[in-house]
């Protein structure tokens, strides 16, 4: 390889991703959404469109083995997928998926992982139908591509978001770095004191019902999961949607044990919220006379409050206002696979 | 990890497969077929059925960078997978393309490997839908999951041979492991002089428009591509319909430049045919009495003339008639990922 090579640290993830977006579509026949959302959506079969996704995690990048029970890497690979399902408003139905593995890997950790795809599958209806397996000289990795569905009329796109809607947050934000950086030690706590911030890393939750709920209220005028971090991720509804957004600081949903994690270790608590990746969130926006009524749906059929967070604004920048009122703008930060 | 742990080499990849293949289905609506053929089938929806397979692409194990064009790379990436679908009957439509990256990767190798995957897609009006993207700290990983569409009464399945068929190939046997050789060097032979060999390894062509008419035709009881060589596969077959076989080795489909490279480098091209990889042709089974007419359509519509190689047999073994008589049992070897 020669030395003076452009490499894809130079490009950077989403540059990248940039990079090779044109030139993908050669039959727009039943193809409702390419690349740029959550999940693809095709069709429509009928009154339905099927949504499809793809994550991948490999080891020592999304997960190190002897630092997190093998069911649980098998059950994020399932989850991280359902989320992106959930943030379209569908429900989840299949999962496909490819593992490389190292040449003699216990099978003890592999029949783990499995039990951890098995149970994730089975808790949301979810059937495996294939995939691919291969021998890895490098690590394991996990490919799984999920595909689910949802009534043509109420898929909800990250590019509807309006100026003046109301933005909501399902979920909490900040748990999951937190855990990881316990879990990494990079906070020298005790892993067995923070079993909620563990967990919120080790096993996400995706939040299938409430997606649902939010998509088949017809309310919601965009949705994205949290997967990046709530600047990033908000940052993508704001560019498909040609808008900006102005959040507050002090609104973002942070649990009590984060909150207490912060204090007790003097950490800003309010930059693991805007900038930790992998909450496996939802944020919603949604046109301000219909906020309460979907905020009302939530708390009736899930017992959810989602947190709102700020607005929709004509002003293209991601603008937060601290509590003290001044306001610093966010970029499009969030978690970048190649920078250095 | 444990000294002692049972190793994926202990199980091996098809022991791994079934050991992992039960408690998969948790919805069977809609699931026309889970694991066990060459794509998962889902629908009906209307008139027709989706068909999904996956396939992984692991840097040497499955290729060499410096040995193969990123062209080559990409665009066999896409290959395999429309020989998955091709071996069902059906009409590839779509392509999720997740990537994992090494730091400091070229951009130039991943531009290539992206402009092969893209051509692929352009010449089989496959639309890239997208994927997902990772850094990897041990060798490029590619997965592909593709979906494609048949007429719901048209699939070909694995598990449809009956007692009597006559077995045929599509597509030349052995080429794809000769020429890996030549490339490993494995056999002496100058690559310039075998382009022919060196491309059904780098630049496999699937069989999609040979696999739609035979599964337009009807006529087919059973197909599946020789991807693990054909004993393997062959096998698959015999395994899912609950039958054997009867092959005749002189009648195996072997080309020109093969015979020439085995006569000139002294090697077993019989042993090549039956137990190489990666040919990704296509081989069906068909009723005595539909075999002609099948055969007919084949060369009108395509001008292929497909090779007989033997029967379905009630003996549920695999045996294979040398050319002075013999007979020898073929075990239902071929490429085992996990074999030491």
């Amino acid at each position: 390889m020669p030395n003076k090579a452009k490499t894809i640290e130079d490009l950077g993830e989403f540059g990248f991703i940039r990079s090779i977006t044109s030139g993908c579509i050669n039959d727009t026949k039943e193809v409702v959404q390419g690349i740029g959302d959550d999940c693809a959506v095709l069709g429509p079969f009928g009154e339905r469109v099927l949504l499809v996704t793809a994550d991948l995690l490999v080891e020592n990048v999304h997960f190190i083995l002897d630092r997190i029970p093998p069911e649980h890497i098998g059950e994020k690979s399932i989850a991280v997928n359902l989320s992106d399902i959930a943030a379209m408003g569908g429900q989840p139905r299949h999962a496909i998926v490819s593992i490389a593995i190292p040449h003699l890997f216990p099978a003890r950790v592999l029949n783990g992982i499995y039990d951890g795809i098995k149970s994730a599958c089975n808790n949301y209806g979810v059937n495996i139908l294939g995939g691919d397996t291969s021998s890895s000289p490098g690590g394991l990795f996990i490919n799984v591509t999920a595909i689910g569905e949802a009534a043509r009329d109420k898929v909800v796109y990250r590019h509807g978001a309006r100026v003046g809607d109301k933005i909501y947050v399902v979920g909490m934000l900040g748990e999951s770095i937190a855990g990881l950086k316990i879990i990494k030690g990079e906070i020298s706590a005790d892993t067995a004191q923070w079993p909620s911030l563990i967990a919120a890393h080790t096993r996400p939750r995706p939040k299938v019902a409430e997606g649902k709920i939010i998509g088949d209220s017809g309310l919601a005028s965009a949705m994205i999961d949290i997967s990046d971090g709530i600047v990033a991720d908000l940052g993508h509804i704001c560019e498909e949607s040609g808008v900006g957004a102005e959040i507050r600081e002090d609104f973002l949903p942070v649990s009590e044990d984060l909150l207490a994690l912060g204090q007790g270790y003097n950490l800003d608590v309010a930059e693991y919220a805007l900038m930790g990746g992998e909450d496996y969130a939802l944020l919603y926006t949604v046109a301000p006379e219909d906020a309460d009524q979907l905020e009302k749906l939530l708390k009736k059929q899930a017992d959810i409050s989602p947190a709102f967070i700020g607005r929709i604004t004509s002003d293209p920048r991601i603008r937060c206002v601290r509590p003290d009122g001044k306001e610093r703008i966010l970029g499009k930060r969030g978690f970048d696979h190649f920078a250095q």
